[in-house]
């Protein structure tokens, strides 16, 4: 097994036991990146050289002893809304030309403290506008999308291009591209990750989160990147937390959460097959399975979109002015959209979420989690832009792949999408576990417990 | 001295040592109110018979030693905007015609708790969307305003027609009122008092609080309306705390500061000495004083409003379709202009509320408590519409009352309202006292230590 090959977490335990060096890691996935990413394109930007040094640093500091915690030496992609100091923030987009940061994000300055080694930045549908990714191709066929916003990171992190990557979700887009190539993807609870230093969509719905191989793994990055920083506005003062899953499949006692209305409808039949045949393992487990009807589902689109195309809108509205033809077309329609909004359209949508947040709540009173689909499908050939469904409706792909995913960025409940195998075209489906807040460490136990049922996972072979 | 004359305090004590029989305290009360509602027109309604009720099953209570603590047999009057279950909630508006309530607000269900005696509804400014009352005359002159909206909660206390009485608070309706009539009015942290069963105004800026005569009485009254209430979406988990002033004046190590700018900008001269030597008296107590600048104050206005019609606009939606003609015209052609507001509009708003809570939180980092006017005047003549000031510059009436008190709305701080005076033509002057998030307890010591400096405040003769 090649190092990129590698989960993070045995990876770590391979580095801290010094039976690999942070350089031959470094050097692995460099290689794998110069391998694979000419085809996928999930990196704006491959810092090499940078990445090598800081490995060579990693590895200087561990061998004398100071050994900083399961990401030291860990090459990890940053999807490029993160601000790096001295780097351009691309957010994939011509309006971001010659753009420079002048300080670290909050995360990349704590994954930098854990040792993490910078590989470079990963490609974004523009400023995260979108589920698509349209410069990245999808780990498992390159002529597929690789879903958005945080196509490059999830396609990095499921080719071996990377060990991990951040993404950022603000109707799914961490779990989005994480389900449709393989990938474990975490949506934090609202506030629970700072966000200072990214580049906002929508900022009452934006996360910031980890894009991994294992839940494991996504336990390791999140007790780095989680606690309070007073410089995003709705960072939580929550209290540090480990979230490793001690490792038991034991669910006994467990009561999930499976939805009888809403996330099984409209869902391809080979989805529904995968995540039904999950939520049997975890009964297996142990846990008891209780139906659930979903709250307020007519408003949940109207919801999501009320609150992110004002708000989206607000944020590059000076540049809407001056500027707007460096938007490429459906970024740009989409941000005169909100102009066009009112300030009852946008009130009726933060009422709607106030009572959603409520019956939400109600719901996780009888339940510990909800297990669901994360996406009605799988992914897309490139250029598809519409589905239909078996009763003749057709609904756009966008629309189909933000559907599932948006109730957690209304709620701001935590979400983690993990592998549940694969369609018959070789495509991965992924499932879907909504918790109660600040329920990390319920998600990530469960998740785990899932996968220890399962063979483990190689890389996307990329061929 | 009459027991209407008493304090809440005095009046507690004399009950709780069976001096005083609650009965005896009612019935003082609504003689008062006989004697003075005719000319100040505080009260919608009075619920007299209901009040000697409740006031002789207090006595009886008390008798067999079921004494509930300092609000037992206590008589309040309410704003109409809160709820009691079976009785109409007209929030002093003809659209309200034939309301009646299914349940007991919060804080009505917490009065009631704690053995408060209901003596009837007091006016509001139309659905508190104005700061003036209309309806009702100033404690201290029947032809000049009560100021608003608790106007009539506040000219009920300042004229012993209540012990005390509760009001709202979105842009200065607790603390305008209590200024102009020489009343204490505490508008407490956001999210510290429940609002639900609260008619809103707008609910990002809306609270609930105190107005009593004197500052011991405020802090005995937050008590028992403070604590979390899961129905009101904005309500904090605070803890449980005891509000009563320890009695001591030194305020040696306390720092006060002292606004440079805006709080004494276009502020009437007397005003500003009756402040200014009332901030004296806190630096007399030990209190060291320190300069401060207050921030970005070309954009609270504009906050403000922002903020502020377009959710009361969201509130009155329907109503607003559907029957227009029943809201006053003032209110009308406000709820009409946030139909006219954008998106956009609301969402600089919001950026602008988040850039100030954190200038005010890095203020508020430096001093202890800030002292300014709570209102730039005293009280005008009814139908006074604008004032001049002496460097030409016109304002409106209701622009100068809301000017000082609306920034502790936008940023949720507390503050606290406490007489230091009255005018060349006997209208009282209020100072206000702003704090830290949840620091009520400091507010209310500094006030009342003020208060132990002062000769004992009687109610307004009401001639």
């Amino acid at each position: 097994m090649q190092p990129y090959e590698l989960s993070l977490a045995a990876a770590a335990d391979a580095i801290r036991a010094r039976r690999m060096s942070p350089v031959e890691l470094v050097d692995s996935v460099l290689d794998r990146i110069e391998q694979v990413d000419h085809r996928l394109n999930a990196y704006v930007t491959v810092t090499a050289e940078q990445a090598r040094r800081t490995a060579r640093e990693a590895e200087r500091e561990i061998t004398r002893g100071h050994y900083r915690g399961p990401l030291h030496g860990i090459p990890v992609g940053l999807k490029d809304l993160i601000d790096v100091a001295g780097m351009a923030t691309s957010a994939s987009s011509r309006v971001r030309s010659g753009h420079r940061a002048q300080a670290d994000s909050t995360v990349a300055a704590r994954l930098a403290s854990a040792g993490a080694v910078l590989l470079g930045k990963t490609h974004t549908h523009e400023f995260a506008y979108g589920l698509i990714t349209p410069q990245t191709g999808n780990a498992w066929d390159a002529g597929r999308i690789a879903g958005g916003s945080s196509g490059g990171s999830a396609t990095a992190v499921a080719s071996g291009a990377a060990t991990f990557a951040l993404g950022t979700d603000t109707g799914g887009s961490i779990r989005v591209p994480s389900a449709l190539n393989g990938a474990v993807g975490l949506k934090p609870t609202y506030g629970l990750v700072p966000r200072h230093g990214v580049t906002s969509l929508s900022w009452s719905l934006d996360h910031v989160g980890p894009i991994t191989r294992t839940v494991e793994d996504a336990a390791l990055v999140l007790g780095v990147l989680a606690g309070h920083d007073p410089r995003d506005p709705a960072s939580l003062a929550a209290p540090a937390a480990d979230y490793r899953p001690d490792g038991g499949e034991d669910l006994t006692g467990l009561r999930v959460g499976v939805p009888r209305t809403y996330y099984f409808d409209h869902v391809e039949p080979e989805v529904e097959a995968a995540v039904r045949r999950a939520i049997g393992r975890l009964e297996a487990l142990g846990a008891r399975l209780v139906g659930i009807d979903i709250p307020m589902t007519r408003y949940i689109q109207a919801t999501q979109w009320g609150l992110m195309v004002p708000e989206a809108t607000a944020y590059h509205d000076r540049t809407l002015r001056s500027a707007p033809e460096l938007f490429q077309d459906d970024v740009r329609v989409l941000l005169e959209a909100g102009e066009l909004m009112t300030a009852g359209d946008y009130l009726r949508a933060q009422r709607s979420r106030t009572l959603m947040r409520r019956e939400w709540a109600g719901l996780l009173d009888r339940v510990d989690v909800i297990a669901a689909p994360t996406v009605p499908m799988t992914a897309v050939e490139a250029g598809t832009e519409t589905v239909t469904w078996p009763d003749g409706t057709t609904e756009a792909v966008s629309d189909a792949f933000v559907r599932l995913s948006s109730p957690a960025n209304i709620t701001g409940l935590p979400a983690l999408s993990l592998p549940v195998g694969h369609d018959g075209a070789g495509m991965p489906i992924g499932m879907q576990l909504l918790g109660r807040p600040l329920g990390e460490r319920t998600l990530l136990r469960v998740g785990h417990a899932y996968e220890q049922t399962q063979p483990a996972r190689a890389p996307a072979p990329v061929a």
